[in-house]
């Protein structure tokens, strides 16, 4: 068993062992069944659950975030292990398909294949969610691929502790060694390594447009180019029509001071642009998230480069000659505190400005203030790919604006009607993704069932005999599973 | 209405405002319905059909090709705009998904959105199937993105006469201008402009691999890379297991013939490498295969520059020091000609040779003579991505070689039991693609109704009023299309 605490280098001679065993591995685990790979999924969610509190207390010491936040990311991990589990199982994902006979009177038939080693790069924000024991493992071992986690140095007893328990549960299901290696180098050399290694066929990345774009230049610069999901940078924009934001003034206001400021603006999906149309209301609005905001804690921030980050691009949009500062926190902040800052430009500004489409990672919002309707659909049309982007409307608002929302769906993954964008369910609907440089592939979600799918190709078989034909495609659907037959769907 | 037979270039000003309204025109295609453009595929079905005796004439004249061979590839084009108007009309290419409730109480519904407008790059081979009126163009316009074609200079005629019938379909529907475009300009500035145009949202292509890497590359190094869907080279290896071919020698040798030699060779699913095992009946079906080669007329080649690669690379294969050359036509052959030829050698002067890996697009294919088992197994381990990869075998000897048929997945799209590559029927279960180089997405395919995905994304409504959604995921499912409602399919 590939030990998760093994210090593979690239200067120990261990690194292509570890590659080759991964590789070799892969072989025997893209045969095991569904139902196997279902089991194997269930037996990591419950002994994750078994060492639920010793693993919190290990990660808020090492990453400044609360018990309560961590414990609602602990379960958010769970369920994703668990219904991906149940997904994997369903065999919706394989696609499976049949035509029988075709136009030329042939027997095809279609399903997936797992594309092979996965390389995860674990994120920093979440430690348990999108990082050793998170989505993008969970969702690549249900496609039956192999997975080495790259550790993030954020937080590498979480990771170390995870990735042991990952390690226990196939070794008691007996599962081929090297299936699943822990690497504990963050070095960008062990990074373009594994990128760019002959035997690694994709790779899962969360976290900056810098890091996802580094990656998916290697892999596209390869002789063989492998798929990257880098879910990147985004700033989520929040469109505030103004019938609904002069009824509801306050709660918006709190909602957005909440979605902004929780966990210190450390999600992917922070609102960092909140664009309205000046008026009286508006400015109470403005009024209201500002004072929210001046009595806001600073808290530390997950680590130090975070911090930096945050501090550096806050400030480069703050020094913006057309940027004025609207609000920052009165608190009194330690050293490794991110301030919660609120900013405001003008809309004409903001669109001759394209450096202002400048994710700042933290609790950070830059309002834009729009004369009018055609400013605020100008800027719908000059942002670029977003994960998300959210509208404030009353029903009658939203209709008379079919205008502006063509243009969200133009440039978002997902657009949510009168809420914010943080809070991501895990479920068969979600679209976690967007067009770059929201994510490198768009086609892909990171979140929900439909996530495995990053990891299989389709593989078609034509006039081969029932008993060599993998399950899910043998006449008699001993799995049960839904089935498109002569374009119908059907068990 | 862009006419068909612009003469846009890169130098005469015409080329950006092309584009424009390329894109422009798209965002008002994007919001036409499933049934619109199912109708717009039928028509333009409809119109090449009620040209079919006109266009013919004008292929054969440019192309070498003979009239039964494009009667059948123009049949085989309107199947493809027909049925993937079916397939469009379905809407199973949307995988609609509603959560309702979701963990947290919300509501989460998804679809697809088109990508934006396409670029396809015509292919030489398919004059028909996969050029102007091809494929590509029909699986983007059903997917609701505006198409421009780059015709492909081997056939320049019938590229146009095609382009002008699309363009007058779509002017008798009424539908915007500029929807479908087509240049007529080889020049290699000209891809490179139409791939790194800004307002470009995806590639398609169907030629060599140094073609699509190239495309590919240029689609990476944009700012916004874009995906580029690049069906490129393939040896469609051929693996004989010995009883097989004891029982069945002669008419597995005529099979193989007429798979390497129809239409000359030029099929991207033409067998180029045929490995079996030295003895007896393995020496007899290499006499009658090379018998056939012998006596088959060498006929002319699409074009020169097909011609020429044509001979470059047969040459190079032939020269190699381990390669015998087994059997060439004996036909006077023309300038233009092709000659059919067979060459030969041994696996393991092919296993320490990867350079012979090297597709020989035309009538050539060359035999690997295998000394055991273990030696077509590490052939198989060995090969690069392929289109196909086809077994003959009794069910026995399939059974007993069950380690070879995974690795065949393993670099494979399509897997062929006991017959040949040649012949990509177009329906649902087909996947048409395979691992680089054989293509630049392996997961996804380019002939078949799911070819349509390759030009959409999903995106994700959030909470969104009954009213505002797409019919697709409306309450009461007015389009009527099998959706998938927490977690179930269902109408």
């Amino acid at each position: 068993m590939s030990s998760p605490h093994n210090t593979t280098s690239l200067y120990n001679g261990m690194f292509d062992k570890v590659i080759n065993a991964l590789y070799q591995s892969s072989q025997g685990f893209s045969k095991t069944t569904l139902k196997q790979r279902h089991n194997l999924l269930y037996s990591i969610a419950t002994a994750l659950d078994a060492n639920r509190n010793n693993l919190i207390k290990i990660t808020e010491k090492e990453t400044h975030l609360e018990e309560a936040r961590l414990n609602s990311e602990f379960n958010r991990t769970l369920l994703q292990w668990r219904s991906y589990a149940d997904h994997c199982l369903s065999g919706l994902w394989l696609n499976a398909s049949i035509d029988n006979p075709t136009q030329h009177g042939r027997d095809i038939r279609k399903t997936m294949v797992p594309l092979g080693p996965v390389v995860v790069f674990g994120a920093s924000n979440f430690p348990f969610a999108y990082s050793t024991a998170g989505g993008d493992t969970a969702s690549a071992l249900a496609a039956g691929c192999s997975v080495i986690v790259k550790a993030h140095p954020a937080h590498p007893e979480t990771s170390a502790a995870c990735a042991a328990i990952i390690s226990r549960a196939m070794e008691e299901m007996g599962l081929p060694t090297g299936i699943f290696t822990h690497i504990e180098d963050s070095s960008l050399q062990m990074g373009e390594a594994l990128v760019k290694h002959p035997l690694i066929k994709a790779v899962a990345f969360t976290g900056s447009l810098q890091g996802g774009r580094q990656l998916f230049d290697w892999a596209n610069q390869r002789d063989i180019p492998i798929p990257v999901f880098a879910e990147m940078g985004s700033l989520n924009p929040i469109f505030l029509l103004p019938e609904k934001l002069k009824t509801e003034t306050e709660t918006i206001a709190l909602q957005l001071f909440e979605s902004i400021t929780q966990s210190m603006g450390q999600f992917c999906t922070k609102p960092g642009l909140i664009i309205g149309l000046a008026s009286e209301h508006f400015s109470i609005f403005i009024e209201q998230l500002s004072k929210r905001i001046q009595s806001c804690e600073a808290k530390s921030m997950l680590h130090q480069g975070i911090l930096d980050n945050y501090h550096k691009n806050r400030d480069s949009i703050l020094h913006h000659q057309h940027v004025t500062l609207t609000a920052s926190s009165t608190h009194e902040a330690s050293a490794d505190s991110g301030i919660p800052t609120l900013a405001k430009v003008k809309a004409a500004d903001f669109l001759l400005h394209p450096e202002m489409q400048l994710e700042v990672f933290g609790p950070f919002s830059l309002i834009v203030e729009c004369d009018n309707m055609d400013e605020m659909q100008c800027i719908a049309e000059k942002l670029q790919g977003q994960l998300t982007a959210s509208v404030f409307g009353t029903e009658k608002e939203l209709r008379m604006n079919e205008r502006l929302l063509e243009k969200l769906t133009g440039f978002a993954g997902r657009l949510v009607c009168n809420g914010v964008p943080t809070g991501v369910d895990v479920c068969l609907s979600m679209h976690h993704g967007g067009p770059y440089p929201a994510s490198t592939d768009s086609r892909f979600t990171a979140v929900g069932g439909d996530a495995i799918q990053r990891f299989a190709r389709p593989i078609c078989f034509q006039n081969f005999p029932d008993t060599l034909l993998p399950d899910e495609l043998k006449n008699d659907n001993p799995l049960g599973i839904l089935r498109k037959v002569n374009n119908q769907w059907g068990k």
